[in-house]
């Protein structure tokens, strides 16, 4: 079990750890989950490199160095490193910012891209500056991920009918597939939409029916799963086989083509300073939402096995294994959702599985490049739209609305903005709404002017309770910790109570529910208490709690303040009553 | 006195309100204190436009309308508006961005920003999103008025010495000095140097010594300080007259020139499409920091008499008088901190004080437009620097290292970005760090592992405490609110306890410091359900809030736990002891 977080080497280098007790047993489960997942990855990775508008073959490339490079430095044990759906979107959409046409210099910036991305999680991890991930909240990303899996389903449609068209927003996508579809009508590419069509159908009702069919066929539960999950392997050599059979590449199917059989040399992309400009903010977007989602999944499976992961050591994890894609001459990656799972489910025992994994990936290339040639970009396209078809959910939206405006709010603004100006404003103006949100909600606290229920201690709100209260005694209670954003509420609030309540002489701010009281809290908390002096009011505070009493004692609020800091809520009024 | 926040067209229209209760002896005390305004507002007013890097006499203009929109719409009692040493600076920095040479055209653009920030609040009031100006807090308003004050003095060190030089920023300003101050070596303008520092001497002395000095001759207490404040307009008689007298113009002493006498007709500033674009920020920028100053200033005088204003109707007040402002021919304006504070102490009994003191404005204009002519620019330098120095002060700095580490880098930054790179750098830098330190330290709260204290029913940190636990139950105390910045701290914490603790059976989550769960912690609490259920522990609450519990009852949650919920921790640990 990888339990509290180690020190020195082992905190870096965390297989020193689990490297030291790694036995038979396990080498064998390891090895029999990189097979699974080494068959399940190869057509995936194809079709992400595809996506990302980039050769099918850089997938293959990501696949092998990144995987290898998270074996010495991950602490998942099931996490599985590698080309995924959103964050080959967001490579597609930095890159074809950049306005290049030479693919030699679009290759070269997807490089750079995960090369600064990669930078950019190690220095984040070496800074200990996980918790910028935390900015995205959980129904943002719910809203961006369902709305990228629109954008990216909608932008395989002409690879997998053979026609014309694409576009970053839902807008330009419509329109581009509108009047595609239109000319279409004259030159129908029929052998494309036959091969798309009918792989996406195989790929729909394996991924439903085929596990109940071979569970039916007397095949154990596990077994049928995952053979569910391989079944896309069949489309890419069926789709091949045909293409090769039938020649369709000569009728109009457009196929991947020749590539260099094997693994590149080791290479560094290319750096400019405009370039560097250009990548730095889709980079470090990059880094954030592929480290959200890879610790989103580790954490999950890991807490199934009563096991942990450490978020600042995955930052360096992910880095390594970014720069290690870049140098590998490949993209852009992150733990994905899909593949882990499969990793987690055929067995992984340390994170030595996608060692072997990226070694028979490694081999494989050498075996699959020839093959290569014949794979239609059809089933690739199909291949993408039925993965990210399972992402796209708008249940969240329902949620949201029910459970509270303001995050629903906050989904909302996701989704739209990702439909209608793409995945990167989509993720900018969500990250804002949920703190301006937040932010809002903070600034206008639920406050309770509270009295004590007879016969108890207790101080319960006047509204809801019936409670003993004196006229020159008020008790406010404010649910919220005191900082910049509600400060003012709190003064408006204060000086609204005194205007209507001529007998006044003490009020007590209860605070059990306030956790810090920021700078201008207590300049506030000094303006009220000295006011209220000249109005001949004493200002109290009771149930202050202790990491904010320490707070007030490096200040001279205590010295100034006008009444008294009480233990209770009840030690306060009755104190205050006995004095008269 | 001005309590709640009234209905209908009193609402909108105060002066509905206060104006049917208005007698003569309200009248009496208002034009007392509109003639010691008036007097005080002169000098001022010409210098601040002349800071805006406009004619002064636009100063004038933006004193009349202004001063009786504010009459209409204002619900405070004592604010004086009118040109303020921080907005003038910020319209200086906006236009001079703008790169026109044209001084009509400058004027039009000063025009045109009041009328933008004028609509910008007017909107703001209209929807009630006056809770904006909190992200402004209190430390980084403190340290953005310092830092304004030394480029507001630096800037006007040429116009005292009658030198070249100029800029926005600490390092403009000092490289231009130092290259001007070497140049006057060969060229000394000695009648500039001599008024300007004449002038300066003379209201540095009259600001600490001058009321001292009358006390002791025998005026009381308020007419001594009262004078005092007003001596700057002697400075603006003696050096026009000695401007005039020894014919200074002919010597080299720059003077304010001959202006049109009276107030201009009310106009209509150019509006263009580029234009707007181009001073959108910072019209959004001057009307929230004009608004904050103004609140500000407006809460604390109204405090002194257990009087209240009301923030969103100031909006509506101040918007107006930017509005009014730029249809008179002036520029931006707010509620100023020392005008206010010398018509409060003068006695204003309501908001008429202002209408009086912009008729008497207006009939001023007449009269001294002519005299104008003669008054030198040095003296109008003198008169901003020495307005601007008490603004300086750096305690801000020491207060905030003494009482929190995060509030003093939010200064910090807002001080060092603002001396850097500009006033609108500086606030940007501001909020921002103010609010990236909040979330910060909300997303890693104060935990606390809590057991009984024996004999009684509390429940206490245990390593503050001597305290019961049991080793299958966990306690566990998260003293803030749960939302998306803090859903991975509390996961990952929970999860480390659980790995650590192979006896457990129970969590309960105390929530009496929780104020809020949202969706984000909804769903984390929802994923540690069910993770802890796949391991056979049962996750309970305790002392969740009445707010709390209603949003959970929204949500499936409370069908979804494996453990109870339970009013008290008392309860809940003595509920699961017994079921054993």
């Amino acid at each position: 079990m990888i339990g509290l977080a180690p020190k020195g080497l082992q905190r870096w280098f965390p297989i020193l750890q689990w490297g030291r007790q790694y036995r038979g047993p396990q080498f064998a489960d390891d090895v029999l989950a990189a097979v699974i997942v080494m068959v399940m990855l190869i057509p995936q990775s194809l079709a992400y490199a595809m996506l990302a508008g980039l050769p099918p073959e850089m997938g293959l490339y990501a696949s092998v160095l990144p995987l290898i490079a998270y074996t010495v430095f991950g602490t998942s044990r099931a996490l599985s490193v590698g080309p995924v759906a959103v964050i080959s979107l967001l490579t597609a959409a930095a890159i074809s910012r950049l306005g290049l046409t030479d693919p030699a210099q679009m290759i070269s910036a997807a490089m750079l891209l995960a090369l600064m991305s990669g930078v950019f999680l190690l220095l984040m991890g070496i800074l200990r500056l996980g918790f910028v991930a935390n900015f995205l909240s959980h129904p943002v990303i719910a809203g961006f991920i369902t709305a990228s899996g629109i954008l990216i389903a909608l932008g395989q449609v002409p690879a997998l009918l053979g026609i014309q068209g694409g576009g970053h927003t839902l807008i330009e996508l419509l329109h581009s597939l509108g009047l595609s579809l239109l000319e279409t009508l004259n030159a129908p590419n029929w052998p494309t939409k036959a091969v798309g069509l009918i792989t996406l159908l195989y790929l729909f009702w394996s991924r439903s029916a085929l596990a109940p069919l071979l569970r039916k066929a007397g095949m154990s539960e596990r077994g049928s799963t995952m053979m569910a999950r391989l079944s896309p392997i069949l489309a890419v050599l069926g789709s091949g086989f045909a293409a090769w059979y039938l020649d369709l590449g000569a009728k109009g199917l457009a196929l991947v083509g020749t590539v260099p059989a094997g693994l590149p040399g080791l290479t560094v992309p290319d750096v400019s300073l405009t370039m560097l400009q250009a990548l730095a903010v889709p980079a470090a977007m990059i880094g954030i939402l592929g480290f959200v989602e890879s610790v989103s999944v580790a954490q999950g499976l890991a807490a199934k096995k009563r096991e942990r992961i450490h978020p600042d050591q995955e930052l360096v994890a992910l880095g390594s294994a970014n720069i290690a894609s870049s140098f590998a001459g490949g993209f852009p990656v992150a733990g994905g959702f899909s593949r882990s799972v499969v990793n987690f489910d055929a067995g992984a025992a340390t994170p030595a599985a996608g060692f072997y994994a990226a070694v028979l990936i490694a081999l494989a290339t050498f075996l699959l490049m020839p093959m290569l040639a014949w794979l239609p970009r059809a089933t690739l396209a199909a291949t993408i739209i039925v993965a990210v078809w399972s992402l796209v959910d708008f249940s969240i939206l329902k949620k949201a609305w029910n459970y509270s405006r303001a995050d629903f709010l906050a989904v909302l603004s996701t989704i739209v903005m990702t439909l209608a100006m793409g995945v990167e404003a989509g993720v900018g103006a969500g990250v804002l709404v949920s703190i301006l949100v937040h932010l809002y909600k903070s600034s206008r606290p639920h406050v309770a002017i509270v009295g004590e229920v007879p016969g108890t201690e207790h101080f319960r709100n006047v509204q809801r309770h019936q409670v003993v209260t004196h006229p020159h005694i008020l008790s406010l209670r404010v649910d919220e910790s005191l900082y910049f954003a509600n400060t003012r509420f709190l003064e408006d609030l204060v000086y609204k109570e005194v205007s209507e309540r001529p007998a006044l002489k003490h009020i007590i701010l209860m605070c059990s529910a306030v956790n810090e009281i920021d700078l201008s809290a207590l300049e506030s908390l000094e303006a009220i208490n000295s006011r209220l002096g000249d109005l001949g009011i004493k200002l109290h505070l009771s149930e202050v709690k202790g990491p904010v009493m320490d707070a007030l004692r490096r200040s001279h609020f205590l010295h100034d303040i006008t009444g008294k800091v009480y233990m209770s809520q009840h030690q306060a009024v009755t104190d205050i009553l006995l004095a008269e």
